[in-house]
């Protein structure tokens, strides 16, 4: 409840709206606590009310207090009952996180000439991006499953083994000391595929692995973390199997500084495109500047990219408790990419690294 | 190549547009073979444009032929690109499948008075539920993985263990035999919160498992299932620990007799409101009817929720080539949920189930 008067306090008081529509499920967690809603429309006066459906509907009653629960019937149109309650609750400048659309279209429509209608996920995301004591317990329990996993891909990869393979080992690993699931799609990208910053492999089309076999002096880039409850971790090593090369070590090495020097320019009050640049600089530096092709960064919590963004474009700045990643990488086509990234917290003074787990390039299979 | 040829016929033919947009990252992946694009544009005449941000276009020059490659640096207006190309392309009424409110607004401003625009992800929706045969092989393998993860689950369920230790066995004895990933989070959803359709547990809000331990007598609801390459395929087996009740086996009886009529009545040109109904009376006759509170099921296939749905309002009809879920399940707050589920085939005759696993109520361990 008092990440809802955050909310209103930030929505009504600061900003002149008088209604905020959640429909984010995310969000919607974020502030009640109890999954599979469906939406909560937030009024400046008076009760809120969370609308559910029918499947769900027992569980928010035993979860959410303080509302009013609207149950939904399969086949109800919930644009047309919110339209409704915005009229009820004579909601004149409405704020929402997110829409489809096809549902602004139809929210607009049945409030014209009654309610103004914003987006503004931004104000949530404000609200999120800094964490709090029980965040932080949560996403130190996800970080400290997580190390646990890239424990485990260091004494896991060897020539001969498959990607998927090593991605069994971790998340078995993970799995076993309590993670809720992973925080993203596990990726284990190999040889030629480590160029690609995403691996290519996966479900999530994004990342993955594939049958890949990892061969004796391959690159392997290995991006995964947990998740505990609904918080997440993120961290990447880059190993290789067997004795890495020169050029390899010359990579690993570049990486490596432009993520330290990262990590000493995030502070609170530090600019995330400051901290970017420092980061870039080293690798540009070293000749690779223009195989840096991704931000350095990204905060992280209930979902695994949410802000603050750590980029040259990003215009956002660094605040105690904020949750970011520090992950430079260096990709070349044919020849194999290196990332190392980690979660680290952002307080006074020095920042504090929530995922540690091994550094170096070698595997000790 | 044949699937974009089919989407042309589908939406320049026999509907008139002139041109396609294609956003949705699986419907990218659907029509290209290659993961991580941006946007597709798909003109009447001419070649299309795929549109991909620098990170990973090395990635979709090796995997994509006949397009003309577009790269996205970071702060591009990727809308306002695609705007000025579908004036190049003098496209007069432009489909597409998926834009988020902000993209749609600001593409029909720049497209006013030049071209309309309408949503029509259900153009390639109709085109993705029905499966061809490299598909269906790759759906088979991701149910074959499934029903080793089911056959795991059985034997490893049993008083005492928690919830996500189960999940760990089950998601390692699948990624071990080759699985990329689940298709959605496992959900292990024992005792009272068997009652809850999507368990209310894990990462993704709405399923996964707890810390929950599993005590005598519980039900455990066990809904999973593999990821082979990008394919899914979606299982539940609802097991007790110990011996079952003489109510727990009435609900497992009941849920089973629902399942199978289901499966009697899926066939090529069957109503999909039909076959829920056929489910849904097995269920009301026994006297639960109120408590079989979703619809029967889903198409399954790059997505884990597709097309068609069988629902008392779908108004879809069963083609071959459809793959669908059967999943009929009783839910009794406070006391617990059955729910029985396989992907099914729909096909000439009698529709083949691709997973099997084991059935019963009994746990193995």
């Amino acid at each position: 409840m008092d990440r809802i008067e955050a909310l209103k306090k930030k929505a009504f008081e600061v900003k002149s709206f008088d209604g905020f529509l959640v429909t984010s499920e995310v969000n919607l967690y974020y502030f009640t606590g109890c999954p599979g809603l469906t939406s909560m429309l937030i009024p400046k006066t008076g009760k809120g009310t969370i609308y559910v459906y029918n499947v769900n509907s027992e569980q928010a009653k035993a979860m959410t207090k303080g509302f009013n629960i609207q149950m939904l019937e399969r086949g109800q149109n919930l644009i047309a009952i919110i339209t409704k309650q915005v009229k009820v609750c004579k909601i004149k400048k409405l704020a929402f996180d997110m829409l489809s659309f096809e549902g602004y279209r139809e929210l607009a429509k049945g409030l014209r000439g009654h309610t103004r209608l914003k987006p503004r996920s931004d104000l949530v995301g404000e609200l999120r991006r800094v964490k709090d004591e029980k965040e932080l317990q949560l996403m130190r329990k996800a970080a400290e499953l997580t190390n646990t996993g890239m424990k485990v891909a260091y004494e896991t990869i060897k020539p001969g083994i498959k990607e998927y393979q090593v991605a069994a080992e971790i998340e078995y690993a993970m799995r076993k000391r309590g993670s809720w699931g992973t925080a993203f799609e596990t990726i284990i990208a190999s040889g030629v595929r480590s160029a690609f910053p995403h691996g290519g492999g996966g479900t999530q089309l994004g990342g993955g692995c594939t049958d890949r076999e990892i061969r004796k002096g391959d690159l392997v880039v290995v991006d995964m973390g947990a998740a505990y409850q609904h918080y997440r971790s993120d961290i990447t090593r880059t190993l290789v199997a067997g004795k890495p090369s020169t050029k390899q070590l010359k990579l690993y090495e570049t990486v490596k500084a432009s993520h330290d020097k990262a990590l000493q320019t995030i502070r609170p009050g530090a600019k995330a495109k400051d901290v970017d640049s420092a980061a870039r600089k080293v690798i540009a530096d070293a000749g690779f500047g223009e195989y840096f092709v991704h931000g350095l960064g990204h905060g992280v919590g209930l979902e695994v990219h949410e802000g603050p963004t750590l980029s040259s474009l990003s215009k956002d700045k660094l605040t105690v408790g904020n949750v970011v990643t520090d992950e430079p990488g260096i990709y070349l086509v044919d020849f194999g990419g290196v990332r190392i990234e980690d979660t680290v917290l952002v307080q006074k003074g020095k920042p504090e690294c929530l995922t540690e787990g091994p550094y170096g390039l070698e595997a000790r299979s």
